[in-house]
């Protein structure tokens, strides 16, 4: 399967556009190992910096639905889309309903649209490890517009603000308390904030919350302000206010240098993630750190060594140059 | 604040069982740092394998309540009792009613019982860094049951199993397809299944789905065969049943040496974890390393230099003796 000769014909095959070798490559970038570092080597020089647009809110906010109609709009822009959804949540992985699932093939019909889903990190949530290196692809690959969907909660929507230029944030009105605890998390990211399920009777009241919560936040004068926009993704309402709005956004980025900037910081996020994931691949495969951790972990069991000392011990065996 | 002499006070008057130097020390703890390595040094060798029991499960699903009512009555079993709530959506911390804070804040009068929340990592539902080091800190306190209350999303549900001896995941018939799609995660951690809210008309149907999900696993013959438990935590109902499975499960893993086996592994994990951070604030400090990144992170940026070499480059400088 991931075999040099086999991975060097698909790259051909990548470069003259065929979507199954793209999609085979995004399984080698999935396994990870050297396969993916060839992969990414050829690629990552062909990229040209692809518009990144981050969705994420709490599950139920109907997320998938709105990327799908947005991705219609956006295509009607005559924008290439890739649309990687790190949501086991959204009907791209299957976590959703029948009739979400078909509507998000249909979308995968359009050979200007390129859709994956990937597993996340841990069983629900967290970004996959390789969603930097999928959205290289897409971007090499043609696309101008990598949308990436998350659910909303755990580490991700850092990690999601870290590796987009614009964050739109799906929230709905009839969300219990567990959800406007989570909505503190979310605030802090996003760039539009959009009340989803606008026909419900609650919505123009929880929009105008997320509006005073954002006042309250007092961001300086300059800044970009984040917008609350009132949708229903089902009505197929208000969607054409969010496409306004992330192209809004998008030129506040460039027209500041921005979008320049933010590339360079989602570059530096990922060299730090894949540095620290490598390390401790190493490390953790390291035979006189585990020679060590083995012997003195009893120690630490019988409480006369604090984890502390050991950590410190193991820190000893590694210098940096 | 955090001096060294004030440390070592603390740690005397923490001897001498006062509830106020106990959660100054936890504060030190969360501040991380000198202190915190200072206050575990002495404290982890009074620890006593305490033992831990993780509560998960959605948003909403009644956590809090649970715990608050199983601690009344592992109370009334002549338990000491540490909570420590790492759930943004907890009375605890704030995030719910003011009803549950206020019973919440009853249940520390007790001075058996010590109720602490942690801030998660990410702005939810991550496990806070510093949870193990104060669940050591409670255990040495003499709080021989430990409860670690987490919202079960992320990639916190992966966390919780690995610092806790039992398990218990939390929850409802009325979730959303969202949190059907979370209990995946959740069934892989589960020892025990609780579907609250019994009085709810799909509360049965919903706890054979669960128990058809566990059949579907096919746990060998001879492992724990997690039992599914209907409650209802508002009105009190099934708790002895929840308190049952938990002394089950416990005597399971001591009948088997797994309990100390268990222990064992929360320790390693913990470990490992505290090694990475370390690692990682080392490195990301240090003037060999940054240098690089500064000096070549515009080689990345304009696509001469792929992340993976530049991360090559920066693991060559770390070296294992």
């Amino acid at each position: 399967m991931g075999g040099m000769r086999d991975i060097g014909a698909l790259l051909e095959r990548f470069g003259e556009g065929k979507t199954a070798a793209a999609a085979r490559l995004i399984t080698i970038l999935e396994e990870g190992g050297d396969g993916a570092e060839r992969v990414m080597d050829t690629i990552f020089a062909r990229t040209s910096g692809a518009y990144r647009i981050g969705f994420t809110g709490p599950p139920g906010a109907g997320k998938s639905t709105l990327v799908y109609r947005l991705a219609k709009l956006f295509r009607q822009k005559e924008h290439e889309i890739g649309i990687i959804a790190v949501d086991p949540t959204s009907p791209f992985s299957g976590g959703a309903l029948l009739g979400d699932r078909i509507r998000m093939q249909k979308l995968s019909e359009d050979p200007k649209i390129f859709v994956r889903s990937l597993a996340s990190r841990g069983s629900l949530g967290g970004i996959s490890n390789c969603t930097d290196e999928v959205a290289d692809l897409l971007d090499a690959f043609g696309k101008d517009l990598i949308i990436i969907e998350t659910v909303g909660v755990g580490q991700s929507e850092l990690e999601i603000a870290e590796k987009s230029h614009t964050v739109v944030v799906i929230l709905v009105p009839e969300s219990g308390d567990g959800i406007q605890a989570m909505k503190a998390g979310l605030m802090e990211i996003g760039d539009i904030f959009v009340m989803n399920k606008a026909d419900h009777p609650d919505a123009v009241l929880a929009a105008r919350e997320i509006e005073n919560s954002l006042r309250l936040k007092d961001i300086p004068e300059g800044n970009w302000q984040p917008p609350v926009l009132l949708t229903s993704a089902l009505e197929e309402t208000g969607m054409e206010d969010v496409i306004r709005e992330i192209e809004n956004h998008r030129r506040w980025l460039e027209e500041r240098d921005l979008f320049e900037e933010k590339r360079r910081l989602i570059l530096r996020s990922r060299v730090r993630d894949a540095f620290m994931d490598k390390l401790e691949r190493k490390l953790w495969h390291d035979s006189s750190i585990t020679r060590i951790l083995e012997s003195r972990i009893g120690e630490v069991y019988d409480g006369r060594l604090s984890p502390y000392r050991m950590v410190e011990e193991l820190e000893r065996l590694v210098t940096v140059e």
